[in-house]
């Protein structure tokens, strides 16, 4: 396998992993790890299609959260990230890493926001407790069962 | 959901659980993030039943990789990680978090041992790019659903 389909299968493996796996760095140090929604996931967000449309060759991730979130706090703090996304039974596996961003434009939110979210922030887009994150990554390497690659980014 | 509940269901995560998801600090302090086996899965190692009987109860993780994969080095160098199981589909959760410990008993990678690693370690369970990893958490949390437990350890 070239370079070039590691990319592009890389890139498939970041519109089809059920779930984008996020670590921060915890107070005294220790990585903390929890699965997040995937939005850039195309069977589960179709509606983020034209969102993401600008993004197909690049590793921008992006989320939403509680601002009052141990995440939030973490990155505050520290905002060394990594982001995985893989599918076991393949043994594929993306590594995103970097510093994250905490997104202040309010016309994102609106952007991002998906019918059923009130459940999570209850007065909607604007909740103060609605916070969107970037990662545009420093790092990118994908493992693809034995064989390895890193991405010029 | 009581606690006790909540440990049983973490547990049993552990014990089914597709891959046990890394998290090590590489240098200049990123979180870096990879599937490994999860070797507590006993639909796909039932020959290590017996060797996980006395920690049912507990959040003992055990991992065999490569001597001179990165991870290694960054374990020497800094021992924090987390470890991830999860089911995305129905929001199940297990993060763990601790130093973990480079396992220097030989005896413990004859008993580990599965038929067929010599794809990954050709010299067999004494191999020097043989090593077992054990963790031990300080810290252990679930998410189930949206529901949230710290357990004491």
């Amino acid at each position: 396998m070239d370079h070039n389909a590691a990319k592009r299968l890389a890139l498939d493996l970041m519109e089809t992993a059920e779930a984008a796996i996020v670590t921060t760095i915890a107070p005294e140090g220790f990585p903390q790890t929890r699965a997040m929604f995937n939005l850039r996931r195309k069977e589960q967000f179709p509606g983020l299609t034209s969102f993401f449309a600008d993004h197909q060759n690049d590793f921008w991730a992006v989320f939403t959260t509680n601002t009052s979130s141990a995440k939030i706090a973490h990155i505050r703090k520290n905002p060394r990230v990594s982001v995985y996304f893989h599918i076991p039974r393949e043994f594929r596996g993306l590594m995103l890493s970097g510093k994250m961003e905490i997104v202040s434009d309010e016309s994102v939110k609106e952007s991002l926001w998906q019918k059923g979210w009130e459940r999570y922030y209850p007065a909607g887009p604007h909740d103060p407790d609605h916070t969107v994150l970037c990662l545009r990554p420093a790092r990118a390497q994908y493992y693809h069962q034995l064989n390895f690659f890193v991405f010029e980014l």
